[in-house]
């Protein structure tokens, strides 16, 4: 069985969303200056490199990263191909990419992950993302989890429709997939954030698993 | 199949390690104040909670935690339960706990679990941990993940060489698992830490699949 780590490195150079603030990464303790052992902190957005987002990030009381489901964010997966030449992913879209019946999670593999395969550029605005009626029509075929292969589900200049139709519904939003090296299929998929108690997101290690 | 969770809540209750600093989670933008969303920052240790530690945190030169092997992260894992009395994890202790044959990944637990069933309490030096005869002894058994529930494997006052004993061999440490939910016994382990490029730890999600 194949696994494939679909997660962002996390360093640097990773580009960040405008306004979560940047990656500091700082050793504070260290072995060539006498302490036992290397130690280092870290600081950063929420909602960098691979993530999920919880209902509270576009939803007042709605509920916090902890407490998202594990049987969502752990189970069979489709991975979609989304042509290069599509911008914006459209009910249209989702609905020629051939999504089989009763899938609960999708991954959707764009333009976007070449820019991953291709190594860390500054942040582009001009990503591929899914519009408001691509959400709802995920949501009314029962997706549970929909993956995305950059930093957000929703174009960059419209942001909330997109966010509020999933969460809302309770369908958990996984950004900042790499999915360069995916073929097209199902497969089993892992997507373990950290347990943050009240936040509006977390970062996470995803992994696929060929089955 | 049940899955546990074995993973600690990262959140202001949560004992750190003298000097690793504390966990600062702070809401950057709030909906009630206008925004479009919620977005928090994190600052934390890498060593918070529930980690792996990488080669890198006690061996210079060591590989770190973005290079962990994911084959080792994941897969099959012996739980062992160590009676209330044992305060030191040594090889006689482990010999007595019935480790099945070519079992390469071991969780301990032991009445450090009852700490964190109990809600969180200030640091404790006086936590349950392995000493170095005892990681050697996983070392030559062929272990190649040793997970703990208590933030070290490694008594307080004595932390390089059980530390340097499993990273020098490869074997992966996690630390700071809460097993009191968990009964002796084979499980699917999947501990899917941050992939944080150059670091000596990373927080992680860690879950257990019955079998």
């Amino acid at each position: 069985m194949k696994t494939y780590d679909v997660t962002l490195d996390i360093s640097a150079e990773l580009p960040v969303w405008p306004g979560d603030g940047g990656i500091l990464f700082e050793r504070i303790e260290k072995i060539e200056d006498g302490s036992a052992a290397n130690v280092s902190r870290l600081s950063m957005g929420v909602h960098t490199g691979t993530h999920v987002d919880a209902p509270y990030h576009f939803i007042k009381n709605g509920s916090t990263a902890e407490s998202l489901s594990l049987k969502t964010l752990v189970g069979r997966a489709y991975v979609i191909h989304i042509k290069d030449d599509v911008g914006l992913i459209t009910p249209e879209v989702l609905e020629a990419a051939g999504i089989p019946p009763r899938t609960r999670r999708v991954l959707i593999r764009t333009r976007n992950s070449k820019l991953w395969a291709k190594g860390y550029k500054p942040f582009t605005e001009d990503y591929v993302a899914l519009d408001k009626a691509a959400a709802e029509y995920l949501v009314k075929r029962g997706v549970r989890l929909v993956g995305v292969d950059y930093l957000s589900v929703a174009p960059f200049h419209d942001t909330t429709p997109t966010h509020v139709a999933l969460l809302k519904a309770g369908t958990i939003i996984v950004e900042g997939l790499n999915l360069s090296q995916v073929s097209q299929g199902r497969y089993n998929f892992f997507c373990l954030p950290l347990k943050l108690v009240g936040s509006d997101g977390a970062p996470a290690r995803a992994i696929l698993v060929g089955v």
